[in-house]
């Protein structure tokens, strides 16, 4: 595997900031970003000190601006502007410059001059036992492609003079890098690889604002990489990385999220096509667990609202403060040692839970501490980027001979009570409820867990559409970006294959401000019934309230589509929201805001609807937010 | 002057918020978007009511997509799309409708059949008493500019059917509107008005989130509205701004921006090419006020810091705990009254105060209360969008007879003592403070305020930098982006022409979040002096301590630049921070952070440098973050 770099320019805060966050996440190696140095209080000779302390080295000093294709007289001043880096250079113990194509409008357009020019700074450069890596930027005055940096760096054809390839600067207006592969491997001296979304927008800022870290964008990075390599390349793969997120957010974070795209880049590289440990498969959710909080009336509202909805309290953790509900296949935990009502926590359901923490480590995710008795399951726990609980489990049905007490049905195919002993050694996490005994409530037509809403933490979104992608196996859906009352909002659908795993992430355009009165990372747990109507009527009757729509809102639905009138007659009555795409429709029904960020949504998928409702996802914010103005308490 | 409006989706919130902050700000009528109505829980009739109630009225329901051009079996599902949007106008009270060209894959590109379906769209329109405004979206699939809209509206000849013009689909597109002047003004059935910076991006996406107010952008709105109003249009001026920061901003901050940008609009078109209620200029910064802030260690921290920069603490205020300091022409309040150490204030010079006040009650700026004795003088003040009060004054030397003991030089043309009686009726604000009689320190070379920094909240940017050109009739200077340690800065230097009056305004690009220990809205006083070695040598006397420079920022100086050897030297002596332009060169020094948030900066202009040394900010931060960490207290 390649030595994995970064530049300093990628992460935020001071030099040692940034080196440290480097270093902590496992860098081989670094880039310093003249910049940054320069603001550095300390000596070039206390940074190379401090970085051989860190145990990482410095594979290249950038950048060296406007040096080839200069008028005679500039090019004097960059021959002793270049002596001084190379001084600075020996300092500093860095033994690659990065140069730059040139951007100045006085840049001549030669060829000859520029490899000469290019040739005579290598000449300088190897005095002090230093190589020059050419790179061309994508928007250079005259030499903008790969093809023409490499055509002067052989022109100069001196040992010192070899090439840099940024994916960016290639990818951002080419595909076709195949050629990369043909290159002497020894003359490519640098490679620096950034991703970023496909924008169309002038590619200086596209530059300078919107670059991405390996696979969290819309270029072909493993392509990329793969040519690269195939030079016979063999030098450090180095991330560098410009974005206006990055730069102003916890480096220490940074550097791990990018650390793991390298990696995630590294599996794609070596197994295209194929998920990377690949083995674990996710099949499903195995339950959400809900914080209930310090607010004494989040709990019994949630029992309330559960008990309605069809579920029954069927377990009582061993040893902890956490209920068990169940209905059909859908699994809810009630967490009340949990201090912020939330998405504390969710299982997903893996063909082989041991691979999958195994992938989790390999992909860097923070591991969990287990705080679990001798007796009880040994379930993998690591966390999201926003601190949400994952774990990795095989639900195995409960071993304990309960057939009299566990009744409650467990989905269609669900065992009878007489098999569910488990196998020796199969301990399942189910056998750490005790069984309350409770009656179960007739099923309401909730089947299972359609999905879960996560809003991200500003600073962390597209870390976390990587994570779960990547740590999960899981791969990108839908996204979406709408203008919620309180401002634009973007929202990234995350699933399985099968769409047995459904995760949707959501983020502010810009982080909130102080007026903004929006729900602060709002999370909902989405619930698949196979019977709406049933449903809701179960909850009219309970006298749990739903989160009202307002009646432009059907207005504007008749207006738009031509519904048979006894959907559309049923759609208003059960005061739902509705959606369709090729495949079949989707009712939707929400229940209020509990607890000051959660809420939960009953969704029926009709005839095959595979989308999230996002196009309803404004109006179901300002509903959400006409209640919390007109009733402290859903009830 | 024309009605002016705003459109809902200009503004943050439910749709209530929207409308009560544009009624607050005193718009006379408001454009329905029709997201912000569907969202709404109130019937159309409610809605009606309550824009009523405020004293608006609706002059426009907009948009109605995908209408013209469109195959058979779609305009029929149009034409009933159309008649529900009509029935909802009619609850609604709004009698003209806004299509906007098609943008649908199957638009047919047949200008007899889209004038055709126009004209029936228009006749069904007519049956309901109202109007359709047809308007040229830029990225329109075949109608994307004005004259294709007008021949369709032409062809349709309609009495029901006009155009709409929005200045930006206009201006995003083509220089060439003088066209407009000619068209019949009474087929303009409405026009919307937007400003934006000049991006070079996809004009769909820069029209979706970087949208401003007039003249806060790049764009001729000025030119274009005096075009409109000669062609007879008699309609209102109507603002429709989609932008990312507006939409998650406190709508009745917004909502005043947005009307302050029509004011100094139509000032802008009334009286080309000069500022509006020009008789009031500003002729420098009367004094800059420093609010002490609780810390109890600040006061005499700020006290040292004057006295050594050689300062004379020359009044004591008659009623508050304010002293007056003083050197040359600077002066600097020191206001222990105030609860946060900040530049709390700062006066302008004006050559008529009055008509200033009256300019700045005109745009809207918020006055402040006078709290002032009937002895002490009557100076306006408002209230900038950070906050900062601004008064203005016209500073009257002391009418005292207090020769004896008021001997500081106000500056080289100062009067002597003896002709510093005020005029009958000249109540000058310098009366105010009762002289100490202090022994005046002989001058270190400070002469004059030079510039004051002012960061800027979030979401006021834009905001404040209208609110500085118009408010205070100043005009835009240098801008500059530029990579802080922790975020990227957009900062703004404004002033009035003669460069008496310069104030620089800085935001990051991001809203800060969690991580990023930068200092919180930094402010600073960049004083002049016309011998930086005096000042210097003045501060290195009395002890106290400089900002410290990296070595490494006077390495790269010398590689980048020929300087003069004894300058060169000097420089790095006095450890001075560098920059130059095309006429002169500036020399800066800086204390460090003091009490939070502020610090004082000492320059040179030498040779008729013109800038404010932005490119040295980032090394500067730096070494403030490096002054934080390692003191936490500056002496």
């Amino acid at each position: 595997m390649a030595r994995t770099g970064i530049a300093t320019v990628c992460l935020s805060g001071t030099l040692e900031d940034r080196l440290n966050a480097a270093a902590a996440a496992g860098f081989d190696t670094v880039e310093i970003f003249e910049a940054d140095l320069i603001a550095s209080p300390r000596s070039p000779e206390q940074i190379r000190d401090h970085i051989a302390g860190l145990g990482l080295t410095i594979s290249l000093y950038q950048p060296f601006r406007d040096a080839e294709g200069a008028p005679p007289q500039r090019f004097a001043a960059t021959r002793r502007r270049l002596r001084a880096k190379l001084e600075l250079m020996d300092r500093l113990g860095a033994g690659t410059l990065l140069i730059c194509s040139s951007v100045a409008p006085d840049t001549i357009a030669d060829d000859d001059l520029a490899a000469d020019q290019l040739r005579q700074l290598a000449e300088l450069a190897a005095g002090h036992g230093i190589r020059i890596a050419y790179e061309a930027l994508a928007w250079g005055r005259h030499v903008s492609t790969w093809e023409h940096s490499w055509d002067l760096v052989r022109r100069a054809d001196h040992p010192a003079l070899g090439l840099c390839l940024d994916s960016f600067h290639v990818l951002s207006r080419t595909d076709r890098f195949a050629g990369i592969a043909d290159l002497p491997g020894d003359r490519i001296f640098f490679v620096q690889l950034a991703d970023a979304p496909r924008l169309d927008m002038d590619v200086l800022q596209w530059s300078r604002h919107h670059r991405l870290f390996p696979l969290q964008g819309g270029l072909d990075l493993a392509g990329f990489t793969r040519t690269v390599l195939a030079s016979g390349y063999a030098g450090p793969l180095s991330l560098e990385v410009f974005n206006d997120v990055f730069r102003q957010a916890d480096p220490h974070r940074t550097a791990v999220d990018a650390r793991r795209s390298l990696i995630a880049l590294q599996d794609a590289v070596d197994t295209p096509g194929e998920a990377a440990l690949g083995n674990a498969v996710s099949t499903g959710i195995a339950f959400a667990e809900l914080g209930v909080g310090d607010d004494t009336d989040t709990g019994p509202q949630l029992e309330t609202l559960l008990t309605a909805l069809g579920f029954t309290h069927t377990g009582q953790h061993r040893s902890k403060p956490v209920q068990l509900w169940e209905q059909n296949t859908a699994r809810i935990l009630l967490n009340s040692g949990v201090h912020e009502s939330a998405i504390h926590a969710f299982a997903l359901e893996s063909t082989d839970p041991e691979a999958a923490a195994r992938r989790a480590a390999h992909l860097l995710a923070a591991p969990l501490p287990r705080r679990r008795r001798q007796s009880e399951a040994d379930l993998t726990a690591i966390a999201a980027p926003d601190g949400t609980e994952i774990f990795f489990c095989r639900t195995a049905p409960p071993s304990l001979p309960a057939a009299e007490t566990r009744t409650t049905p467990l989905g269609d195919s669900a065992p009878t009570a007489a098999t569910r002993t488990t196998p020796l050694g199969q301990h399942g996490w189910l056998d750490d409820f005790l069984p309350t005994g409770e009656t179960p409530a007739p099923t309401t037509g909730v089947t299972a867990i359609d999905h879960l809403s996560l809003a991200q933490p500003f600073d962390r979104y597209d870390e976390a559409a990587l994570f779960y992608r990547t740590v999960l196996g899981l791969i990108g859906d839908e996204a979406s970006e709408f203008a919620a009352p309180f401002g634009l909002i973007r929202t990234l659908a995350i699933r399985d294959p099968e769409r047995r795993v459904r995760i949707t992430l959501s983020v502010p355009v810009l982080r909130r401000g102080d007026w903004a009165p929006a729900v602060r990372h709002p999370q909902h747990l989405t619930l698949a019934t196979d019977d709406l109507p049933r449903t809701a009527s179960a909850l009219r009757s309970a006298g749990v309230p739903l989160l009202a729509i307002p009646g432009n809102y059907y207005d504007d639905l008749d207006a738009r589509l031509t519904l048979d009138p006894p959907l559309r007659t049923r759609i208003r009555d059960l005061g739902a929201m509705y959606d369709e795409d090729a495949h079949g429709h989707y009712l939707q029904l929400f229940t209020p805001v509990i607890g000051g960020r959660i809420f939960l949504e009953i969704v029926q998928r009709v005839g095959g609807y595979r989308g999230y409702g996002f196009v309803n996802d404004p109006v179901r914010m300002a509903a959400h937010r006409e209640q919390r103005l007109h009733a402290h308490s859903p009830r």
